[in-house]
C-alpha cells in the first residue's frame, strides 16, 4: 500500500511521535510506502507532498511541532474541494490516508470517507475535549507546562501579598485549568462550563489574604462570569462573541483590584502551552496511537479513528470524534472546589 | 471521627499530595480530626504520632517524600504486633486508619482489617505493578525522569559511537523501562518479564552502529538473560538470587564490549527516579486518591482501597492489591519491539 | 553580635539562599544571633520581627520567594522614618543590619548608613542592571525560564507560519531579552537601550517567512519604537509614561499584522520569570553573596555591599549600587544582531 | 577564506552552539566558506569532510552533542600524522582551522600551529578545569543536571533515614561536585583536590542522622581517601591507578554502612551530565566563543584560543589552555565546608 499522512489544526506536542510510529511500523512491519501531505488539508487539496520514509522520521520523537506542517484549510468550504483531493490522491498513487487532527480535521475526514476515500483518523487536541477517547496527546504536556508556571507564581504571590492570575488554554472546556490548577494547588479555578460569581471569587481572595498567603487563580480562556456581572464591552469580544485571548485574565485582575483593593497581576501562557517536547505520557500515547492507526489502515478499518479506553488503544467510528464535546463534569469540578479559598 | 494516616514502604512522588487531600477534605468538608503516625507501621506499633491538621499539610502538594516518614517495619513479623497496634490506636482515640503504601503495607492493612481494624488503603508503587488499578502515582514521575535522562544520553551516544545503557527501576515488572524506553526512543528495552537473548541484543547494537547512530539500551534492574547465557557469579547476586542493584546494567556493558568490540557505558538512575516533585499526572491522581479515600473512611467502606479505572476513581477490596502482580503483557512489549534495532 | 536581616523589592530566586548562608555561617562559624525583619523596610519601621535561627533556614535553599516577605515600603518617604528604624533596631537589640534588595532598598541602606546605622548590602535584581557587580542572582533563572518558553514557541511558529512575540522583563535594561533571545535563537531582539525601527522589524519578519520558518521576536517590556513610529495613546501608557506591562508585545503584534498581513501572537511571561526554584548559578552566587555579607558584618565593613567580579566575591561601597544603571552596551547588542532575520 | 571546523574529545552541551555561531557570522558577516571535519582530528587526518553552510547549522543551537561527531584520535601519536593533516587541509582548500576541544585537542592544535597550520582554538571541558578562562561551556549544564538529581535525592533521604551518595564527574578537579553540592545543599562534598578522612565523613553522617534528616554526600569521581584509609584492591583501579568510574561512590557506601550501621545508597550520574540541551548560560557562552573565534580567524590571530574573563570574551595563547590544570582552591572549598554536617 501507499499511504498518505497529514496533520491539521493547532500545534500539539506528540504529532511527530504519531508520524514516526506510523512510518516505522508501516515500513518495517508491513512494507508499505508513505507520502507526506503538507500543511493539513492544503496538502492533498493542492497536491503538495513531501517524502516520508524511515530517514525522514529519524530523531523526531522528542520534537514538538509537526514535520508535515499544519493549517486550518477546510476543503469543504472550497468549491470542488473533495474532487480536487480525490484527484490529487490518485495522482500521488495514494491508497489510504491517515489524518491526524482535531474536530475540524476529523470532520473533513468523515465527509471524505463518506464519499469514498479510505481514511483513518488520529484524534488530536490539547484541550482534551474529544468525547470518544479518555485522553488525547498534548494535553498532559500542556498541563505540566501550566503547572510549572503556577508553581513559580506561588512564591511571588506569597512574598508580595498580591493576587496572581494565570490564564490557560480552554475556550470551550476547562480540562487544562482543572488539572493544572489541581496539580499546582490553585485557590480558585474558573472554567467555561461553570460561569463564575465574581463576589464569591473575591471572597476567596480576601479570605486567602488573611492567612498571610496570597491567592492564585487559574482561569481558562473561555471562562466567563454569570450573566449580568462584569459586563463586557464590544472591543473586548472577538468575532464569536467570546472574550479575546488574554482578555478574561486581565479583566479579572482589574475587577479584583477594584473590589478588594488588593493588587492583582495576570500571566497569559498562550502558545508556550502547545510547543516544545512532549511529556512521557504524551510520547507513549502518541506512539501507541500511531501504531494502532497503521494497523487499522493495513487491515482496512477505514472510517475509524483510534482512541484510548482505560489502558487500551481501540478504534471507534470517525463520527464519534465530532458528535459531542467532552466538557468537565460537575463531579470533577466539585473535587477541585474542596481546595478553593 | 478521628482518623490516623500513615505511609509505608519506598519513597514515591505524590505521597504528600494524598495526605493533603485526605486532611483538606476530611477537615474542611466532613469535620473530622486527624493524627499522623510516623514511619509507616512503626508509628502505630510504637504509638509515635504527630499532629496532622490543615496547617501541617500547607504547601506540601508539590513536595516529594512524605511528611510522615516511612519504613519497612512489618508488624506481622513482630510478636504481639497486631495487639500493640490496636492498643495504640485506642490510646490515640483513632476510629479509622488510612494506610498509604505498596503490596507489603496493604497486605498488613488487609490482615488488620480482618482482625477488626477499620482501614482504608491507598495503593502506592513507583513500579506500576498493582493489578487492581490502571496506574499508581509516582510511576509517571519516574518515567519522565528516566526519559529525560535517556534523551540526554542520545546526544552522547551519537557523538561518540558508543553504546549507552540506562538501568531503571523494576525488579519484577518492566513498566518503567517499557514506558521510558518507548518515550525516549530506545533501541532495545529489556524487562524482567522476558529473558533476553544476548546474541540478539548484540545484533541490534551492531546493526545500529552501521547507521552512524549509536544504540541506547534501557534495562530494568530485574531483567536477566535467558537460561545459560552470561552466567552470574555469587558476588553479583543478592540474598534473593537477583542481580544486585546496578548489576545487570554493568554486566550488560561488559558483555556487549566483549562480544561487539564497541565501547559501552552504563548509567544507573537509582533513587533519583523516586524523589522530587511529582508530575501533574501524579499530583492529580494522588489528590483524587486522597479525596476518594477520605470519602471511603467517612462512609465506612473499610477493607477497601482506592483505584483508578479509566478516568474514574473507585474502591476495590484490599485483597485485590496483593492478589497478583501486574506485569507487562506480551502485546505491550510487542509494541515496543517495532522500534528495536 | 545580634544582626537583623531583611529583603526588599520584587521577588527574585535566590533570596532564601542568601538568608540561609548568612545565618548558617553567622551562627555556625561566628556565633552571632539573628533576627528577621518582615516585608522589607516595613519590618524595622514598624518593629515587626520573626525568629531567624538555624531551624528557620532549614530546607529553604531551593525555594523561590523569601521567608522574610518583602515590600516596596520606603522609610525615607515617611515622616520620622529613620528615627523609627533606629529606635526599633535598638529595641530589638540589633547591632547590624544586612539588607538584601535592589536599587531602592540599597539606596535606603546607604542613607541609613550615612546616619549611623551599621548596614551591609546584598544586591538583588532580576534585571542584572546594577553596575557594581558582574551578575546578580535571579537573572540566570529568569533567562532560563524565558529561554525554555521561547524554545517552545519555536515549534508552534514553524508549524503554523505565524510570527510569535515573547515579552520578557526589563523596563530600563534589556539583559534578559538579550540573553534569552540569544540562547533561544530569536530572530529579532528588541531592548530599551535601542529604540527599534518597525520597518526593519517587519523586513526581518517577511524575510524569515520566505524560508518556510517563522519568526520569533523577543521584546523587553521597556522596548519602544524610534520617535514618531507606532504612536501610543493615553490608555496604553502608565503613570511614568511607559508602555504598560503586556503592552509593547501586544502592540507589536498588531503592528506586524497590519504591515505584513501575517498572523502574529504574543506571550507575556510576567511573574513566572521571578518565581520558583533558582538555577545552580543563582544558588551558588546567592550563597556566596550571603557568606561574604556575614563576613563583612563580622569584620565591621559597614556601608558596603557584596559584588561579583570575575569569579571572586568582593565588597564595594554601597553607593556603587545606585550610581549608574548597567545597560546593554552596543557591542553586546551587535553580537546578537548577527543572528537577526 | 575557506575555514575548517572540528570538535574533539568528550561530549559537551554547547558544541553545536559554537559551530552555529562560527558559521552564521563567518558566512553572514565576513562571506567566508566552511567545511566540517568529522570526528575530531580523525577528519583532517583521513580527509573526511562534510558540508557546513547556513542550512547545516539551522536548528542546532539547542541540541546537545555535535553535528560534526567527535573522537579521541591523536594525530601526534600517528606516524606522519601532521603531514597527512597538512596535505588534507591543502586538498580541501582550507586556509584556517577552528578546533573546538579540551586539553588534548588544543594541545594538538598548538603543535600544528607551531608547524605552520593556521589554527584558532575554542576551549571545551565539562569539568571547568582550564586555567585560561573563567568558565567553559557545558559546565553550567552539568552542574544543573547534577543539582536537580541531588534535589530529588533529598526527599528520599529524608523519608527513609538512609545516607545517599551522588557520584558526579571530575577526575582531576572537583568543580562540578563543588557547585552542584553547594547548589543542592549537600551535607558533605568530596573532591580530588582534598583527600578525605573517612572518619570525619562518618561523623558528619552520624550527626546528620540525629536531626531526623538524612545525609547527602556528593563525591567527584576522582575523590579519594587520605593515604592508608579504605585500601583499594587491584580490580577497583583502572589503568591509571584511579578508582574506576562508579567506583568511589560504591566504595564509600559500603564503608559508611560498615562504620555507621546505617544504610547507604549510591547514584552514579555518568553520561547524563554531558548530554542534552545546554542551559542558557552555556548557550550564550558557547555562542559568544564562536563569534569571537571567527573574528580571530578572520583577523589572522592564529595560535590563540578564546576565553572568558569576567564578562568579556578575549583571546589568549593556545598554550595557556594546557599549561596548568585549574583546580578548586582551598578558599572555595572552605566556603562549602560551612554547610557540612
Amino acid at each position: 500500500m501507499r499511504i498518505g499522512v497529514l496533520t491539521g489544526g493547532g500545534d500539539c506536542p506528540g504529532l511527530n511521535a504519531v508520524i514516526r510510529a506510523v512510518v516505522r511500523k508501516g515500513v518495517g512491519v508491513y512494507g508499505h510506502e508513505f507520502v507526506g501531505f503538507r500543511d493539513g488539508w492544503r496538502g492533498p487539496l493542492e497536491g503538495e507532498t513531501m517524502p516520508l520514509d524511515i530517514q525522514a522520521v529519524r530523531g523526531i520523537l522528542p520534537r514538538g511541532g509537526t514535520i508535515l506542517g499544519s493549517s486550518r484549510t477546510n476543503p469543504m468550504k472550497i468549491e470542488g474541494g473533495v474532487e480536487k483531493i480525490k484527484d490529487n490522491l490518485a495522482t500521488a498513487g495514494v491508497d489510504a490516508l491517515i489524518a491526524i487532527g482535531g474536530e475540524d480535521t476529523l470532520g473533513v475526514a468523515k465527509q471524505l470517507f463518506d464519499r469514498g476515500v479510505s481514511v483513518v483518523g488520529v484524534p488530536k487536541t490539547i484541550d482534551n475535549d474529544l468525547n470518544a477517547t479518555d485522553y488525547t496527546f498534548g494535553f498532559d504536556t500542556a498541563v505540566n507546562i501550566a503547572m510549572e508556571a503556577i508553581d513559580r507564581l506561588h512564591t511571588t504571590a506569597e512574598s508580595h501579598h498580591r493576587a496572581l492570575i494565570c490564564e490557560v488554554m480552554g475556550r470551550h472546556a476547562g480540562w487544562i485549568a482543572l488539572h493544572a490548577g489541581m496539580a499546582a494547588g490553585a485557590n480558585v479555578i474558573l472554567i467555561p462550563e461553570k460561569p463564575f460569581d465574581i463576589d464569591r471569587v473575591c471572597a476567596y481572595v480576601e479570605s486567602r489574604f488573611k492567612t498571610r498567603y496570597a491567592p492564585i487563580i487559574v482561569v481558562a480562556e473561555g471562562a466567563h462570569p454569570v450573566e449580568g456581572q462584569m459586563a463586557l464591552q464590544d472591543g473586548e469580544l472577538d468575532a464569536f462573541g467570546h472574550v479575546k485571548l488574554g482578555g478574561i485574565g486581565e479583566m479579572l485582575a482589574k475587577e479584583i483590584e477594584k473590589r478588594t483593593g488588593k493588587e492583582a497581576r495576570t500571566t497569559v501562557l498562550g502558545h508556550i502551552q502547545r510547543g516544545g517536547t512532549p511529556t512521557a505520557f504524551d510520547r507513549v500515547l502518541a506512539t501507541r496511537f500511531g501504531l494502532r492507526a497503521i494497523d487499522a489502515a493495513h487491515e482496512g478499518e477505514f472510517g475509524t479513528m483510534v482512541a484510548l479506553q482505560g489502558t487500551e488503544i481501540v478504534t471507534v467510528g470517525l463520527d464519534e470524534a465530532t458528535k459531542e464535546l467532552k466538557t468537565v463534569p460537575v463531579s470533577r469540578y466539585a473535587e477541585a472546589e474542596v481546595f478553593f479559598g
